[in-house]
């Protein structure tokens, strides 16, 4: 799987991903009120707005990107409705060609991380078919729970094709409560990092491996030091923009062959329209603004690699 | 909520919880046969089963038993269908007077966190009504993000009187990968231990507060250390039975006034009839053999208390 996501990053010569994590506040107020009054001010109405507004932003941004991450949490909060809309999501980029890097941060022992493996990339065996449930390309996984966790996934990687990002160093401001204790005199991330160059060492693809990992953006000189521990792993780099990594800061994460990460940013392009740069479209256009945020996006990023 | 738990925890006089995580190879054959008749072999019929075989087993055993914990992966495995039939079980267990702790170890940052805990205990605000989504009393949730991935777990605990367990030692052989580091001479799990102490302080219901704890019944001797750090802390202990633990192991989980415990048990329990202890139920009455052995849990583990 990471060789194909790889050959859509360098067709589009974008190492990005759009992160579809809506929220009702970032959906124009036309979009919500025709939804309300064609299905109701209810669950229904507020889902369709938010597939009309995802559908909207994909149609858009499709062709400029190689890949989305949508985040269920953003989904799951409308209980069964929202994760129809999460579906139908998923399967609408991969009509558009794109990938899929489920944000789930998933994560349990045994015979539990193999069902949510099987939930999000792989598939339930009924009588003598097989029934996928919600098929994303990629999933993030939680390390927490240690290689019991985390095995199952790969077992489902290599059994259909797809990978997983394992948590590492948060973006967040608190990721350091846990992540950076030292251990050894070492920060507890490195360890998790060389234990998914580890996880990996079976699902390799050309130089990378099927289990990459997620750095924030936030924290550049410690995706510097990932970088070397983890030489074969894909980094999804999480912070960009609203939570104030910015395209220099990126450098570290790539590799020399400008391989090696893929950089996310939600807010920034979905919700474009509502910063001062991009208001000049209008709430009407608000997915030309994201397509702009994209190929700005896509240029702050580039010109360092 | 957690005096509300304790409450039926007394009546009961049965400190444990039944892990509802139904695999299909537990499910009686006729059952799924019957499912497979009635509605085809497919994801319909397979989910039906689970919908049964669940129902089947709380009534037999909501009497004896103060709360479940379904496992939302062994739902999420078959899509939106398994879903339903997750949150057609958590109503069936509310209207059997149970509480339901949602096993969904989810867990992410800021404005996604708070998604997850309108999902599993709070409700979306679309104009001015408020629809619950999984409406769960307690989840799981995982601390390797920090505060920032449980604070907004718990400002929605406050807001709709409910609570939360935080993984801080699981039952898994593997947890001790980085569970058990040494941090400043201490395992990382007994840090992650004293912050749950922290998270929970202003959560406060007589002696005990509304975010408890995960630790497995595999580790007596670590979980006598976390009984210390965290004394206002309920701790909820997975591991007994099919993964080893005993009765006489869960002594050191409890605190004096023998409170502070609730110990789950899954295939031990769901799937009792398939041990040659129960086989004498057979088949056909398997919800019985599940009733017997919760009844020979509550004794396993009440004799020591």
């Amino acid at each position: 799987m990471i060789q194909k996501l790889i050959a859509n990053i360098k067709k589009t010569n974008a190492p990005i991903v759009v992160g579809l994590d809506p929220m009702l506040s970032y959906i124009p107020k036309w979009i919500l009120n025709n939804c309300y009054g064609e299905f109701g001010q209810n669950l229904k109405g507020a889902t369709e707005a938010v597939w009309r507004y995802n559908k909207a932003i994909i149609d858009a941004t499709y062709d400029l990107i190689p890949a989305v991450k949508p985040q269920i949490a953003m989904y799951e909060q409308f209980g069964i409705d929202g994760l129809l809309v999460y579906k139908r999501t998923v399967d609408y980029c991969h009509e558009k060609g794109l990938y899929v890097i489920g944000d789930v941060k998933r994560g349990d022992i045994g015979s539990t991380s193999a069902a949510y493996a099987t939930a999000h990339l792989g598939a339930v065996e009924i009588g003598e078919k097989k029934y996928a449930g919600f098929d994303e390309d990629f999933a993030t996984v939680n390390p927490y729970l240690g290689s019991d966790g985390i095995n199952p996934f790969v077992d489902v990687c290599k059994e259909y094709d797809k990978g997983i990002f394992v948590l590492v160093k948060t973006s967040n401001p608190s990721s350091g409560e846990f992540q950076d204790q030292l251990v050894n005199g070492k920060p507890l991330y490195e360890m998790v990092g060389a234990k998914v160059e580890e996880w990996g060492a079976s699902t390799m693809e050309g130089d990378y491996t099927n289990v990459g990992a997620v750095v924030g953006a936030t924290y550049p000189e410690m995706g510097k030091i990932l970088r070397e521990i983890m030489p074969h792993t894909y980094i999804l780099v999480p912070g960009y923009g609203a939570q104030g990594g910015t395209g220099k800061d990126l450098v570290p994460f790539f590799n020399k062959d400008g391989l090696g990460a893929i950089v996310n940013s939600s807010r920034g392009i979905i919700a474009a329209y509502k910063k001062d740069e991009y208001a000049s479209f209008g709430e009407k256009n608000f997915a030309d603004a994201s397509r702009q945020a994209v190929i700005d996006m896509i240029q702050d990023i580039t010109q360092y690699l």
